[in-house]
């Protein structure tokens, strides 16, 4: 008999692998008692035990042999209805909706303080690299500086076709819909949000700080153009949708996820396709990088029986830094040099650049690279929002990593 | 006051960086009491409290205020006798010499159990790199298959000199040296030593399965010609020191430390000079890659620090995987497909290969490619040992990763 008796809520694409990799290991002392779907009568592309679906979270709250609930529903909302409920009974839940968490973690770490109950979820960001483990436990002290990274496969596979396959920006991304890589309204991945929420999610456990999702400036890749890809090919650089999370001084860091020039030099430069790369950089301990699948079924699964395990093993999140003396502050009173490409709408006009090092004017198409504030980014953002507008970052004010 | 007051025995390079590490982290909750020298008047490069060095280990043992041992000295045997005196007085120990718990981990892991002390050391295994804490807490499960890496890095300087720099063997040696990343005596490093003593550590905290130094295929670099150098290149590839560790069935695994072709397309192929890079691979997530510094007087220390916060916030070693009631078996009857260059040792003669793919005579040099069972290799690794030979694994029999 396993003492790990799962309540699962959600079937599809991630909740399938769980039950696949549950029943492959072995030794994880791990069983599914129950799954929670919303139609119990669809056919799935796994075999479960009959009797054991149900489309009513009663029966999974209420078993009093289910002592954990591993939650992989898509919509955050019921996620977190779902979760919040758990801990509030006092079940540990183990989870892998990046929106609902990010959305809500402060509300979740007080739950779990209140009701004894733990919640895990490095499944919500980077899918089979062990982020927040190792940031919670590992670069567990002062010396942690920035942790950068691809944190959307999407979005990276896209890109990686445009810059290494010389495919159109339209065909890849349709490629990316077609294989799985993307969702059919691809929104949420290629505006950025999915690396938003990781990013959030991730620095609590960095710096011990949480930032709202609408105080961080987020731009994705969807006003591409050839135009900007031929540039950064000029300059022997790719484009890459890049989240970081940097300490500027002792006291404050900053944040954002925008598309960014990679030089050859850089480790995420060879995170290609689907994959995703994250850079941990330390004070004493300079970089490290990990690397692996952020997304899929099975990689997603074996970080939720990860978590599985750990759980049963009495592992909770101690959100340490979280009550450090010093935490540092978030800030976006820093200075950028951005390119920004555009037609139509005259950004030199419009947004408040300190300085401009290049202009370049011909009847299609402009661009300038120039200094500006991220404050003032984030306050004219609607500029960057106009179709023919697109921005890329220079790595310039960071160590180059 | 700091909860964690350390005896430190040791301020070589790393004792060194642990001084400096653990001053800079403020909230690590840690101080240093006392360190333990062979030679307390010598000039030292780091600032220490007057009085707190001493040349008698018993200040250490006997100070009941320090409540934690952190062990960085060169001597293995002198090392394990502080270590266990430690545990056996119940003092937990933080450690960094590999040498030393490869050859002694059974009989640490009884002393933890038996006096209840808790021996931590992610440092000697990869310096920066956590993969130890990671193989032990996050691929803590059935799924794991393979770890395979450059564990390394003056072996991996000296490497990456010759194939990317076009430097001689000698040269680069010389160079190593000189920068510090060799010691005077580099055999231990180049011999491959280091490696295998990682190797064996990382295996007990990968399949639960402690294998005996002397039970394992170690061979080095130091043979390496320019003839070797020159086939790698024509065929594109370079030749790296990999140790691995791979499940070769259910039931059975196979270790071993040996030079290795390695293409383009690995990830290890891009982990140059002094860095360590580790693959671990698994049947869900497929394969993880962990990139970082893996020696050096702040990457090790900082790898100490997190031991010594991980600590204090309760964690020890499970060795869960120990107890597994289906630990692998490890076995040394597999066939590898191995190039073996050689002048006046004929080993065509001398080695039993099953099948040869390939010859090639002259004047000066041979070589043939051709099988042979690995148990074969260690039974005759006198014809090996002849300055005339080297081997070279292809990695034909298992994955290309």
């Amino acid at each position: 008999m396993a003492d790990i008796k799962v309540g699962l809520f959600g079937l599809g694409v991630v909740g399938e692998g769980i039950v696949k990799v549950i029943s492959k290991a072995r030794n994880a002392n791990a069983e599914i008692k129950r799954i929670c779907v919303k139609n119990s009568s669809k056919k799935r592309n796994v075999k479960v035990e009959p009797g054991i679906l149900t489309d009513n979270r009663h029966e999974i709250f209420n078993d009093p042999e289910i002592n954990l609930i591993v939650e992989v529903i898509n919509d955050p909302e019921a996620a977190f209805e779902i979760v919040s409920e758990a801990l509030k009974r006092g079940i540990s839940v183990v989870s892998g909706s990046k929106t609902m968490i990010a959305r809500h973690l402060p509300e979740l770490i007080r739950l779990q303080h209140e009701h004894g109950a733990s919640l895990l979820y490095d499944a919500s960001s980077c899918g089979s690299i062990p982020v927040i483990r190792n940031l919670e436990e590992y670069y567990d002290n002062d010396l942690l500086t920035e942790v950068k990274g691809i944190l959307n496969g999407s979005s990276n596979y896209i890109l990686s076709r445009v810059f290494d396959h010389d495919e159109k920006y339209e065909n890849a991304l349709k490629t990316a819909i077609e294989l799985g890589f993307a969702e059919v309204d691809p929104s949420f991945d290629i505006e950025g949000f999915d690396s938003l929420y990781k990013l959030i999610i991730i620095t609590v456990h960095a710096l011990g700080v949480y930032v709202e999702p609408n105080d961080i400036f987020v731009y994705g890749i969807s006003h591409i153009s050839d135009f900007d890809i031929n540039y950064a090919r000029e300059k022997r650089v790719k484009i890459k949708l890049v989240a970081q999370v940097v300490k500027i001084s002792e006291s404050q860091f900053t944040m954002f996820v925008m598309p960014e020039f990679v030089s050859k030099s850089r480790y995420i430069y060879s995170v290609d396709d689907e994959y995703n790369g994250v850079v941990i950089r330390g004070e004493c301990y300079d970089r490290q990088f990990m690397f692996g699948k952020g997304a899929g079924s099975l990689p997603t699964a074996s970080s939720i029986l990860s978590d599985v395990v750990a759980y049963h093993h009495g592992y909770r999140y101690g959100y340490k830094k979280m009550s450090y003396i010093d935490t540092p502050s978030y800030t976006t009173d820093i200075f950028l040099k951005v390119y920004v490409r555009f037609s139509s709408t005259d950004v030199t006009k419009l947004l408040p650049f300190t300085s401009i090092q290049e202009r370049y004017y011909s009847d299609e198409v402009n661009y300038i690279v120039g200094e500006i504030k991220l404050s003032d980014i984030i306050s004219h953002k609607e500029v960057l929002m106009s179709p023919d507008v697109f921005i890329v970052n220079f790595p310039r004010f960071f160590e180059d990593n």
